[in-house]
């Protein structure tokens, strides 16, 4: 704001200006932003006009729509007889811009004309300050609007309506990244102001009021006599996974961005906080230690998973709106170009039918392992690791096959005739039996009845235990390593894909069921796989002609598949990065473990982000470049998708839009942000790789009931 | 051997030699060497001679030297009026050659002129068959004899001083890897043919005869009665050093050929045999099931670490001899080139001064993490890591300074002039605590005597511990980022060897410190890192200018540093691949897990040789070779090493050679067979980078008594 000075220290004033350049703030501003330093500056100097001139003077500040719900119409405050300061400084009480109306109403029409008229120029909504000296109005700054994510979405729809700017324009006029705080509840900060008890990662957005349980079995019966229930433990693990269904949200002591928690939660759309410090959970007692503070299971915490903060008590909750038609018209102009493919990584029916809603153009990554653990399979499971030969595993394997088969079955139901990618088996089996500490409790218990068939059992379960119990599981026995050591294990899985395929087939749909090879290090490991899947492949056809198209592809997620793409691509028709553990792997940073040292390089600046959130470009981005480019080369027909977490993140989409990937995967929670990212990327391009008929389908609504967002 | 046949059948004989050409076992024969299939095959067709024929005809058998000691002279074996078969068969008692010279003088001596000539022709040992019909002389076949390790070796020479061939030909005559067979004890299977109860990976050569102990302190205590103790553990942990010293051998029922038990048994010399099948420990009862046998502690045990077998009962073991003189030229030849530098790594003053006797151009990784575990420095270490505050953590580490610096002092008084590569803390610090079970144990045990005061440390330590433990530690909270988060520790550790490096220099020798970094990820760690230890370097050199020449490198074992060394070399002036952790993060194979499906692995052919034995040079070789050409482009002076296991591995130093690496570093044990090696790849041009004076020191003689073998 301009200030009444002499000429000489007006070149005082012009020089600080030029100074602060090379201030610090601005070096650091600068380097942040990568904006050059040899850019330089400007000072614009101008007459200073003063709205202290008495009643007919004054000062405003306003917007020319509303900043904060996108509504049409002038918005702001006006104080008479004052300079800006006045309004900055609270002093005074200063009234709404509309009432200038009644005060000066040539004055507010013409303030009305002109910021309309700077708006039609600018095609965007104006932040403005103004005076009035005697009676006469001077603007003395316009620019464009900070705005919340609902008001962004809103002006862009609106002015798309106004004719202002395109479609394509308004598409890219939004934040992917500010979607979050309309697409999930938030606590409601404005009714008191609390300060947190502890902070930890926010590893999925939103937020979560509810009481503590130190279990997943004590979060399903809270839930089930109505608590909404937040589940406090360490670390989550596949087997918790009924307990975060019955959970609002999740608090953990350990781990990282891309922890099991942060995964499942972020997949369920779920508010989480990951690796939150100073947090001591004594289970035994049923206490947990947050800083200072002792909680009892039942007590109520609040979460804020944008911050990552969390509070005690009961704070307000403001829940997320379900209708956002703007939004929904925005996405649809985003997916109309036929060149958007964002996919969904879906476990379930459930999560499969809240793809399709939201436009998904298939899944991505359909983790099989939490079928495994669902309870009525998990004894089966528990068989199959247990059996002394391959006829015993077979035997529970084939009590496995038509679960299996159902599950399939319901997917592609719901997801034909669009692709849906299963992965084969990925964790260690050591993850499906119980604990050692369980085991511990469980033979105690049955010594003291005197079950020594039972303590048999048991000495045999821990025996297994012990012996697949790893040093390093996440580099350890898993993935395709386990379908190569126990291939009764693919051949089941494969059988119950293709199954389940010719029975939706049956019924009329087309499905396109995809099969994924994850953790493959070697052209020779792919070769072998290939050759089992078409051996599993041609048991359920019979040796006949395939009635049901199937494609086999792999995950490249190991630092020697990204080196070796190449040659491992010609066994495959598609490949997808799993960028998850290929960041893990090629850092050798553990994504269980890493909190503590990643939050310490954060503060330092040794890393600028975050590489489990937003892709680390030099490192894992190099690799992936150069496995794109191998891959292109002997296999140009290839299907190339990345399924890791970054497939829900703006930065990253941009980046492998850049490369050339032809699909992103994400959690459904995050389709909206990935669509929205990808269209403002420049969109990828599956599309032209679905067979003529499938988007014949798609195009006149085919068999798949598709919702109208889905505009392909 | 040409059998008398008619002119048809011969035909059929001449086509089945060329089918033989596409036999299954030719074509896999093929596969294995690498010899095309489109090379095809010849067929000789030559007249019959008969021994058969009377007594003064006869066949025989020979070699121009003694094929198991070298020693000159024909050795072979006659046998009168008849055909080879008969040699072969074994019916008959074949009389040796030199009694053909009382029976046939003239056929004797003629045949003594044959095989020498041939022997000048070929400038090799020939293995030849010959006939005697009617008293005339005809030699069927000849061709370069299979050899002992020790007859190569003797020959080689042999032939020099012959002047048959060169040194440098004498040189490439040696397989490296036999070399092994020589310099360590062997047991002796003449003796008697015992089924094996069971094989592991054969981890480091030699063999072991000893009595089984459970635990590294039974093995100190059964060694102090003066037992041979062979180690058989789960596996093996740094703490285990003691115990490992005072052992003969090493069984371990899991890991690898890079697992601890593995790189400790190599670095000493010791027989180890890791991840050997159907070994059930029972440390609470005291014994071990192998197979289907139960052993005590005290049992008699013979490992077989060649092959990797385990034998019950004390086997007889032939010692290996310490006196090889004409390995002793050979090498001086090897080394003779000054282009051939193959340092060792050493951990101890012992270890250093071996590898001084065995030719080192330096040492090339010490870890200094071992000193840590030594008696009186572990409790110091353990305050150190359960320090609440920076100054109880200095306070802590100020003890330990001077304890590390004495280390340094006998270091580098024992390698003066030449290099030594001191790596900075590497573990993760929960190596150096007890473990949870441990702590359990202690816990009851003060409980029970209600010394409560010790009940509250040790909580104290169980919590850190709780708090230090990780999912998957191998990519947890080590290497530099344990500089980065404890920066005390650097510091100390920079002190240390600088202050060291200072006192020996006062003695009148010249220390050449080199600081090496471990698992570095980025530039920006590098930059942060280069500028502690510089910052540490001031301390000790109180502003002045370093009175001491210090280098910084960093190793690369993580995938990213590889693919992002160029930039990270910029910091530095060395950098070293540690080959093992390269190899783990490359593959995702856990070095301590990952025998069970690597077995699997190299049973079912998808991988053709163990990557922690021999590198991969596809995947972890492109990584190398990708970091190499941008670091030789960003920073051309730069040296650069391998220190990893495949140091000590010929095949992998021949590779390493093209790559165009200045040094390799390798077990004291290992240094001969990688000399040797380095020197058939060609060598290795570290020696260029050494000062002038280090040079002249080192040429004549200078501070160090140089052994014979060290020829620079």
């Amino acid at each position: 704001m301009a200030v009444p000075i002499k000429v000489e220290t007006q070149n005082v004033a012009v020089e600080a200006v030029f100074r602060s350049w090379r201030s610090e703030r601005a070096t650091f501003y600068r380097r942040l932003n990568h904006i050059s330093d040899t850019m330089g500056t400007a000072v614009t100097v101008q007459a200073m006009v003063f709205g202290n001139r008495g009643m007919d003077s004054g000062t405003g500040v306003g917007f020319t729509r509303n900043p904060s719900t996108g509504e049409p119409g002038v918005f702001g405050e006006y104080l008479a007889n004052a300079q800006g300061e006045d309004i900055v400084a609270g002093i005074r009480t200063p009234m709404s811009i509309s009432e200038l109306s009644d005060q000066m109403p040539s004055v507010y029409t013409e303030l009305l004309r002109l910021v309309e008229q700077l708006e039609r120029h600018y095609k965007d909504t104006q932040d403005f300050e103004f005076t009035v000296e005697a009676g006469k109005l001077f603007l003395l700054q316009t620019r464009s609007a900070k705005r919340s994510a609902l008001a962004s979405v809103k002006i862009a729809v609106d002015m798309v309506d106004e004719a202002l700017i395109t479609r394509e324009e308004a598409v890219k006029r939004v934040n992917p990244s500010s979607l979050v705080e309309m697409l999930s509840p938030q606590l409601d900060f404005t009714a008191e102001t609390t300060e947190a008890l502890t902070s930890g990662l926010p590893a999925s957005p939103g937020a979560a009021v509810g009481v503590i349980a130190f279990s997943a079995n004590r979060a399903v019966s809270m839930h089930a006599e109505g608590e909404a229930v937040i589940l406090l433990t360490e670390e989550t693990t596949a087997d918790d996974i009924h307990g975060m269904d019955a959970s609002v949200g999740f608090l953990t002591a350990r781990g990282g961005a891309t922890s099991h928690a942060a995964v499942v939660a972020r997949g369920m759309g779920k508010c989480c906080i990951t690796g939150a410090k100073g947090i001591a959970i004594d289970s035994k007692v049923g206490t947990v230690q947050i800083g200072a503070r002792t909680f009892l299971e039942g007590d109520w915490l609040s979460l804020d998973g944008g911050s990552g903060r969390v509070f005690e008590g009961k704070l307000p909750l403001r829940p997320a709106s379900e209708d956002h038609p703007e939004l929904d018209r925005l996405l649809e102009w985003a997916l109309a170009s036929d060149t958007c493919s964002v996919r969904a990584n879906a476990d379930t029916p459930a999560d499969a039918r809240a793809a399709m809603g939201a436009g998904a153009t298939g899944i991505g990554l359909c983790r099989t392992e939490h079928m495994f653990f669902a309870a009525d399979r998990l004894s089966h499971v528990r068989a199959m690791i247990l059996a002394k030969t391959p006829e015993e595993r077979i035997a529970a394997l084939e009590l496995l096959l038509p679960m299996q088969q159902r599950d399939f079955e319901e997917l592609f139901r719901t997801m034909s005739p669009l692709p849906v990618t299963i992965r084969l088996l990925d964790p260690p089996l050591h993850e499906f039996l119980p604990s050692a500490d369980e085991l511990e409790q469980e033979l105690a218990s049955a010594r003291s009845d005197e079950n020594w068939e039972h303590c048999i059992t048991l000495e045999g379960i821990r025996r297994q235990v012990e012996l697949l119990t790893e040093v390093n599981p996440m580099m350890g026995h898993r993935g395709c390593r386990l379908s190569l050591t126990y291939p009764e294990i693919l051949h089941m899985q494969v059988r119950a894909i293709l199954r389940a395929a010719l029975t939706v087939k049956a019924e009329g749909m087309n499905p396109s069921p995809e099969i994924m090879v994850p953790l493959v290090a070697s052209e020779e490991e792919m070769r072998v796989l290939t050759e089992m899947i078409h051996a599993a492949a041609a048991d359920v056809f019979a040796g006949l002609t395939p009635a049901v198209d199937y494609k086999i592809g792999t995950m490249i997620e190991l630092p020697r598949a990204a080196v070796c793409a190449g040659p491992i691509s010609k066994h495959v028709s598609f490949i997808s990065f799993g960028t998850n553990d290929l960041t893990q792997m090629t850092y050798g940073f553990s994504r269980d473990d890493a909190r503590n040292y990643l939050d310490s390089y954060l503060e330092q600046g040794i890393l600028k982000v975050d590489p489990f959130i937003t892709i680390d470009q030099e490192g894992v981005g190099h690799l992936m470049e150069m496995a794109i480019k191998s891959v292109r080369l002997l296999n140009p027909s290839i299907k190339i998708g990345v399924c890791g977490e970054h497939g829900g993140d703006p930065e990253s989409i941009e980046y492998f839009q850049s490369l050339g990937v032809d699909y992103v995967s994400c959690s459904p929670a995050r389709l909206r942000i990935a669509q929205l990212a990808a269209a403002q990327a420049g969109g990828f391009r599956e599309g032209h790789s679905l067979p003529a008929q499938q988007k014949d389908e798609l195009k006149t609504g085919g068999l798949v009931p598709l919702t109208s967002q889905h505009n392909l």
